[in-house]
């Protein structure tokens, strides 16, 4: 059977992180989302891949991936249909939205022993915020809501479809939404009135990778489920490695360093001295956090460097960045209430009493900067040696004050 | 006997500190200043301890200490006669000035033993700021005279007195004094007159904790005189210890620590790692000394939490205050010449060269904040982040820059 | 043999170094420069050492070296010519520039077996810079042109001579040069006419001083080419040393450093706790490096302190300075293009893209100040508490923001 990953999204609200990335490169560990959802589909036996992708990312899908191919999205037409509207498949196809995260084949290798068409149903506390499946007697589809004020149940899309290629003209027959997308699931709608799509039903770890704060509390998920401890690395004396810890090869951690994990550490990482590695913290490869800095709650992506004296905690730094010396973070309001973030010109709460900063690709830092709570700093921007930095800064943009 | 303690003072020259504590509660070590009275008087066998309060520190007292009485001191009426004169006894009875600390029983015991009315004089070396006692040739007390611009002696109040219930009389005829207060010394004076006053000396430690750096240097007096180290702690490897050092149960010391006593570390606090303790350093309890922090000579009261990446010297801290990380004190002038700070409206110099700040109760300072020496920081202030505290901040002041 | 050291030159281009010394006495390792040239002159057997210097250095030179003789070069009259001027021989005599270094006595010996007249001849990269040497068919001096646009050669005046006391005649017939010196070069040129001059080559290390950041490089030389490691320091445990490192007599290193040679640590210094001593760091003397201070690649000079939670990186700091806790220099520029120096007034590029700042002697710094890539800060300046310093702050000055 082929299968699809949707992955066209612009992902605008995970921004700075995807100014310089497609969404599902987002890393969990040391792999990026959509390197979990190949695995998985290989794992059950699927080769014939093909990822839906966004003509702006041609390039960076095909440099980062192998062994898959790429149909890319039409620009003017957006949403979930559009998507199943780039891609071609005779008799049937398995189709996963590539920005949720379910860590485990399981449930993949389930829709491929249905017979019948199936959408995953997964059971979710705030249903509000999701496309909520109405199910008949049988528990099959009968109709999808999106976003419902009332939802009928708590049950909601979990984003992975088996379809026969019915669903194409069902497509045909549907209209764009009012948010000017074209919706699968409206799509789905019809067809259910028709054909039976059974509700697969799930209720592991489902995770909708959909703010830039979600890239913190997934990797937070994965490490609470590390199953060991690993090193590989080269740990001088005087290291304390507390917990559970991934250390992966290359690895220098230099003595006085103090770790509590669980903890990631990916490959060609440099750590120390004297640096302290706190829970939940997350270096994806080739990150560098030197002597004095301490690190907590994070995820600081491959090749940035925390040299000196920083403090960086409950944040999301992206690739290449380097924090000038002394560069602080700031984690908690003073009213100790939830930290703010603008979220496509929103203000929106993260639910977090501790957040950090989100911080783009390429970003340069000077020696002593301030940044405070909820802050995004854009790709390839620049801060001025000093500067409290307490508005989100463009990409690219330099800011001194 | 009956004993009272006077501690209805307000304690303004000890702001911030006694923003949110009697003046009466500045820590020594682990305990506050009114514990070491009533455990000597219960030493000397004495169990009926009333102590003399304002009304607005009623509820404070009563949730603090137990197995004493207390009575509550006028308003409209001010000093230590006016503290007298809200007791009752008949006989005779001991009374205490509650801010002098004088680390040992033997001296009220001996009091104890007097069949005459009796007062404290101590020999100090600044007597001009005291009151000065005049005596006969049988050593007995004729007159004290408040701060006298030529001394006749430097035998001065020490702050203890054994007086029968005569001396309401002589109250009774006393005057309120110009500075608006009603003296007990101007009582006695009289009584002096009329009835012996035996001048009891003492020569050993005696201290008015009066302005709020005394409450650095009582503490090094009581750190220079530990007669033993002790350790209850959960110290892990690579922990230095040189000196004296107490460190009370439930304490947690995290590898990489470097302590050099004489240092005080009470229960329950959190130090390291890779922090630095130095000498005459007080943490009275459940204190967070984070990663990369250095304290010197300071005193941090209950809850407080330097956790990152700062330098704190010379300093007092009240209870429940956080710095963010990289907030540092700094404790020297450019000019090498003594600190100077607001007491009361005037600037007074502290008579130390190195000097940091007080900061009162419940305190936050954003991350990066500065804070120049001798600077006041009121209770519940704020200071935002990279502020530079070059000016005392008031009780619940928001401090910009 | 007589000898003659040149050290009369103002030194304008090493400011703020030369604030507060003679050029000669920039340190190379423990050594001011001046004192490899008496001991090389020494090891030749020569003890007639005369130093010319400028009369406003009299007490300095008098108060640091013993053992030689002064002469003061008149202050209207500049150049090696005059410094000549000042020097009185009869036979012949060795001059040797001060401000060149050549780290061996094998020159200087080889210079007292000529008969004729001899000077230095150094091959170097650049000529330009320099006065090049035109030798004829027996290897014999010519002329010397200084700096020219298209050098004949790349061999240069290395600074070293030994000349009959003919050249007295030769300097009589010499007119200032354009810009306003009586220069010994076009003296030799004349000679060279009537007189054979050997030109000695050379082609080991030779370096002349005269950019701040020059300093660095040849400390840096120094340590590349220790031969040995050296520990008689009270060392406690836990100090990691890798690589070469001299360590001097009563240096005191506490638990926690982390030490990368090649590194000198100067008598009498105390490193730590945690603190990072990273390759090519100088501490001459009596340097005091704090609890979590990090130095790299840097020359620090007798009695200066960094006490705690510093970066310096790519820096020279003369003597008696202290840094502010915090204080941070940035080595760095956003664009990671050369670092630009001001040299008598002229911005000049370092050639290095790591270079940080250059503090004259007794600056003081407040606490958390930041300092900018290439910057001067000239001695007896004061940096107030929290300042940014992006432009040069001059001798005396106080710098606010």
């Amino acid at each position: 059977m082929k299968a699809f990953i949707f992955a066209a999204g612009a992902g605008e609200r995970l921004e700075p992180i995807t100014h310089t990335r497609p969404k599902v490169f987002v890393p969990i560990l040391s792999k990026p989302l959509i390197k979990y959802h190949i695995e998985y589909l290989h794992k059950c036996g699927i080769k014939d891949i093909t990822i839906v992708i966004s003509p702006k990312h041609k390039e960076y899908f095909e440099k980062h991936l192998s062994n898959v191919s790429f149909v890319t999205q039409q620009e003017d037409l957006k949403g979930t249909g559009a998507a199943l509207k780039s891609t071609k498949f005779d008799d049937e196809a398995l189709i996963i939205y590539g920005d949720v995260f379910i860590p485990s084949e399981d449930i993949i290798c389930k829709f491929l022993l249905q017979k019948d068409n199936a959408i995953l149903g997964v059971k979710v506390e705030n249903p509000k915020e999701y496309g909520v499946l109405v199910t008949n007697n049988e528990g099959n589809l009968t109709e999808i809501i999106e976003k419902p004020e009332n939802p009928p149940s708590n049950l909601i899309n979990g984003g992975i479809y088996k379809l026969s290629s019915d669903i194409f003209s069902y497509l045909d027959k549907t209209k764009v939404s009012e948010r000017g997308e074209l919706e699968l699931t409206d799509a789905l709608t019809l067809m259910a009135k028709e054909r039976t799509i059974k509700v697969i039903q799930y209720e592991g770890f489902w995770y909708d990778i959909g703010r830039p704060w979600n890239i913190i509390d997934v990797n937070k998920w994965a490490l609470d489920n590390l199953e060991f401890s690993k090193n590989l690395g080269n740990v001088e004396d005087n290291v304390k490695i507390k917990g559970k810890a991934i250390i992966e090869e290359d690895v220098e951690i230099k003595s006085g360093t103090y770790i509590e994990g669980p903890v990631y550490i990916g490959r060609k990482s440099e750590i120390g001295p004297n640096s302290y590695i706190r829970p939940y913290t997350v270096l994806t490869e080739k990150v560098k956090v030197g002597a004095s800095v301490e690190i907590k709650e994070s995820v600081i992506m491959e090749g940035s460097k925390v040299p000196h004296l920083s403090y960086v905690g409950d944040s999301v730094i992206a690739e290449d960045v380097n924090l000038g010396a002394g560069t602080l973070i700031a984690n908690l309001r003073f009213d100790e209430k939830d930290v703010k973030v603008n979220i496509k010109g929103k203000r929106v709460s993260s639910g977090r009493k501790k957040l950090g900063a989100f911080i783009g690709g390429h970003v340069r830092t000077g020696i002593n900067v301030t940044i405070l709570p909820g802050i995004k700093i854009g790709a390839y921007a620049r801060i001025y040696p000093g500067a409290v930095v307490n508005r989100d800064v463009g990409y690219g943009e330099f800011f001194k004050a």
